[in-house]
């Protein structure tokens, strides 16, 4: 069993041109629903002039929590004590906390060092624990930073080591941009396993074409679960034809061939990815939802 | 080293609705060369009826080893002793023939069966042992075929077996169709090469997101050689959206970033990949030509 947990309605829409209402929002999850999904991050708990696409957080995940959770964990991405509290204070019971691996990519997006991210991490593991919140922590930017490039073997194996420190629940690491390869996978993965034993996730783009590729390697190296995007949305609109996040049509289909189960439909996905891309008028990036699986 | 084959001016050209004029292709070759690469597939010598895009096999041939062939081999495509003798008098000294995998996609590609383009390939390997000329023989749908669909373990090894018994001087298994996942890359290249010495190659689509997974499968299974093409042209004009060849800039990114030397040179791939692309008036399939490498 591999599992994936389904992004687009947070890291696909937050990279959009177009937003969706409040209502479409509550749509797509209960579409991705569909799929046989079980985890999906539904939004994200930031500040609404950085993420103008993610103002109705609050709205949309209390909407979604207020009768219960029907089986499906809705988490959400929180940056700081503030978005805990808010996202809390609306129902979620499952957050992700972010920690980028570089000092430049850290104060660009959080306005703070990578150590006091670690610490405000920590923070937020703590006041989780008493609430009884499940907390993940990624490491993001940990296959190369926009800022800074590469991301070399010793800075990410400190970074690592604070961060396994933290005792998560889940440890993730992120190719934000998209620019990993199999071998740092593996290397990486491999890094981290020999720090925590806490099960491990994957965030990965599929920029530069390596998004399937990586997730095979993830889910050879002890990975137990991969975010994905119905229709692969989530292409950064300052770089066009960028694609988003790896299609979780496109996992699926991989996964299944290669005899892993992740309780996810195909054709449930591709139906999916078909709605949101058309809601959102942009091309699927996915392969998937345009030619179908095989066999037919 | 890992080798790549350009394949664009054959296989990408040939499933794209617009043809391509002489000059425009012996232009392609040339720019193809630029990239560093040196080996290429310039044509098919087959029936004018069925693929029109190639009609001007020998012409192109004709030119491009006229005056010597400049450290580049120039391969081309042929599927019966009148192919292979247009191939040779044109000038080629390597040919890959093709056996598919399944008996109704041989009837339907080439109106005969499995044995009989066994025979035919064997044909080819003896007149070219005679005159000097390279053959590689590609198991055509050696993952899956577009009507039997499976092909099951047992049907494949047969194939391999017979494949092998011809003694080429390379063995190439084709995904024709995009359907194959690195499972599968590593379990039949594992058959295969339990039943040969020779070189190993591969031909790779992408219509499925997984090419470069299945490229990194292939090589790690002991694969030499990758047949790819920029751009990822060849998406084949009767499936909208379906991609072709894996993109050679793809292929080149993701394994110079995993170690591996190819002799290729990224930012001329993208350079060539963007020109022809905007040649046939399609999109790039690669991603790289749109986003470019990493470090910048």
């Amino acid at each position: 069993m591999v599992e994936i947990v389904e992004v687009s309605p947070r890291d696909g829409l937050q990279n959009e041109e177009k937003a969706l209402s409040t209502a479409e929002k509550l749509e797509l999850v209960e579409r991705a629903a569909r799929t046989g999904v079980r985890r999906i991050e539904v939004t994200s708990f930031v500040r609404p002039d950085r993420v103008p696409q993610l103002t109705d957080a609050a709205e949309v995940a209390t909407a979604l929590t207020r009768n219960g959770d029907g089986g499906i964990a809705y988490s959400a991405l929180v940056l700081n004590a503030k978005g805990y509290d808010r996202a809390v204070a609306a129902g979620i019971r499952e957050v992700t906390t972010l920690v980028l691996a570089t000092e430049t990519f850290s104060d660009r997006n959080q306005g703070m060092t990578t150590g006091e991210a670690v610490e405000t991490a920590r923070w937020i593991r703590e006041r989780a624990r008493r609430d009884g919140v499940t907390v993940a922590v990624t490491i993001g930017a940990a296959f190369g930073c926009p800022f800074e490039g590469e991301v070399p073997d010793a800075r990410f194996a400190e970074v690592a080591a604070r961060v396994a420190d933290l005792g998560a629940d889940e440890v993730c690491l992120a190719d934000t941009i998209g620019v990993a390869v199999p071998s740092d996978v593996e290397a990486r993965f491999g890094v981290l396993r020999g720090l925590t034993d806490a099960p491990m996730r994957v965030h990965l783009h599929d920029t530069r074409n390596t998004g399937v590729a990586n997730a095979v390697a993830a889910v050879r190296s002890g990975v137990a679960a991969l975010d994905a995007s119905l229709g692969g949305i989530g292409g950064c609109p300052f770089a066009p034809g960028a694609s988003g996040n790896v299609a979780t049509e496109d996992l699926v289909y991989t996964l299944h061939r290669m005899g892993h189960d992740t309780g996810l439909d195909l054709a449930a996905t591709i139906e999916q990815a078909t709605w949101v891309t058309g809601r959102l008028g942009v091309p699927v990036s996915g392969r998937l939802a345009t030619v179908g699986g095989f066999p037919r």
